[in-house]
């Protein structure tokens, strides 16, 4: 940390040449023949030389930064997303600086205001589980740092959303369960205060409605979608009802598979006795047996998206003011789980 | 951009107290009591005042970030291990910049570049499929940023390394399937210039040797381990030979899951006509039928130690210099996918 830093005045006197002819070499400027360059170049890094883009950086006001805060790095779907924006971003030049809630208003909030202190020029973020209100966020709002948010989005903020049309995709995989003759179908899903849980009930209401099935509360439940909250419900609660739902819709690939997994052991027949789909399509839904029917939901392209977005923006190239929901497009995927008319 | 920047002083003056006294309620001090202290921070939130952290660091010349790269963020094992990372180095005040290699040697040059000249604290790394040299890590070394290397660890530079013990993992996943009387075992795993591949590897033919059976190379198979990859030389390859291998050890989860689903599908049953071990224990391999037999790779466990390490030493509390290797435990877990003797 004590070291003493090579400048270029450092470059420029042991090759007895002028500190701006280094500095232009290294920043590649054309005026410098390659020759000279090279020489440049190669003693810069014999001796170490670090360019300040930190201090260069402060003096423009722009880190070159975006900060993301996920609910769980550890998730396929959430890796999908991060992997689609560190690669838009850093061929732009942005580093990624990456967090996690946790799931937990209190963490996100905590992680908000670094990324802020830090100084980030903008901000991606899908919300924590439990996230009630958005007072987190002003800071940024009112210094007009764009913020996206993605996925699991605030619909009471008036900021850029990426998200897929959750309402849809919920009709859509209910309505494929009742044509396969489906009508008793469980419904195992995330938070209702959090859009995309509650937008895709919404859709499996309304897919019930309009096929002339009542919905039934007892088959909603809700929890955080972990392998134990899983393992829970259905030995505990769903396995030890009477009459077994003879469909089931949930919303994580992940929970599917497990859930897949726990009723193949109690000796229930899928799609026989009760017919699957998940959601994601995460490879997790290939490679059971029978294959998970799901909902394709594109997270790598969410991700280069949401980087696009932002870097046009944080060029000057577009305004992000102006966009205001970005759609992307799903699609119903059928496999042998949910198949019981062949 | 342009929006003036609100000050200590401009808190003070509304206030009429001394910018000292805001500074120091700023920074939570004990000398400024309670409801002073509230005043000012309620009064700093709704201007928008935003601590200098950045102008701070620069006179630290610390940043508190600390560099990760990994060759793909889109990877259940990576996932975990960065969450781990991420965790503690959160708890402690430090922000992630996380980047991919997208496994080549000139991506990961060009990021670690990127990270030096944002100068990260320290860096993290897990080497790329084809990187060849450690010339990009130069300027790290000869600065004294530590370097943590995971996973893919580069052997020739004396950095801290923290791994599992690759070929004791592969002896044993070989050792398996030999005591269930697989006596022709097939080896797909990645590039065998990564040390992770390679000591599988070596592990697999000692294994083989101590067990007197002859290492035949047209047992092994080297690719990127990705879906194509799989797929291609199963169906191309593998099915096509007149005798079929009676046991499979492939280094990683998915892969095995999705060479599991190919071999069932071509009539192959596992594990009688080919015993199958992955690698990770990730959840893909608990969800197939029947389950993979893997070695349990303890990716959370293996971050959180990695930013502790990292954390310890960039608080003075212990010096990385004296710590060069750090083996993590892994396990055998023999599931049906293997079992050929119940």
């Amino acid at each position: 940390m004590s070291q003493k830093e090579i400048t270029i005045y450092d470059i420029a006197e042991k090759l007895a040449i002028s500190a701006a002819t280094v500095s232009r070499a290294l920043q590649n400027h054309p005026a410098v023949n390659a020759k000279t360059k090279k020489r440049i170049v190669d003693l810069a890094n014999e001796l170490g030389y670090q360019s300040n883009k930190f201090a260069s950086n402060l003096r423009k006001q722009k880190t070159h930064t975006i900060g993301v805060i996920v609910p769980r790095l550890n998730s396929a779907f959430m890796s999908t997303v991060l992997s689609g924006i560190e690669k838009v971003a850093n061929n732009a030049g942005y580093n990624l600086i990456i967090s996690q809630s946790f799931e937990t208003h209190d963490k996100e909030a905590q992680n908000a205001q670094t990324m802020f202190n830090n100084r980030v020029d903008a901000l991606v973020i899908s919300l924590a589980y439990d996230t009630k209100d958005y007072k987190h966020l002003n800071s940024f709002i009112k210094k007009k740092i764009p913020i996206i948010f993605f996925d699991r989005v605030a619909d009471k903020i008036d900021a850029t959303k990426v998200l897929i049309d959750n309402f849809k995709a919920g009709y859509q995989a209910t309505e494929h369960l009742i044509q396969q003759g489906c009508k008793e179908i469980l419904h195992i899903t995330g938070n209702l205060s959090r859009n995309v849980y509650n937008d895709r009930f919404e859709g499996y209401k309304k897919a019930l409605e309009d096929n002339g099935i009542k919905y039934d509360q007892k088959l909603l439940i809700c929890n955080d979608l972990s392998e134990k909250a899983i393992e829970d419900c259905l030995k505990n609660d769903v396995l030890k009802r009477t009459k077994l739902p003879d469909g089931l819709f949930i919303t994580s690939d992940p929970s599917a598979a497990y859930a897949l997994t726990i009723l193949k052991e109690a000796g229930v027949k899928v799609p026989q006795d009760m017919a699957i789909i998940g959601f994601n399509n995460d490879l997790i839904s290939r490679v059971c047996e029978p294959a998970i029917s799901t909902i394709n939901y594109p997270g790598n392209q969410m991700g280069e998206t949401i980087a696009r977005i932002l870097i046009n923006h944080l060029n000057g190239e577009s305004d992000i003011n102006y966009m205001n929901t970005v759609i992307l497009k799903t699609d119903l995927i059928v496999r042998n789980s949910s198949l019981k008319k062949k």
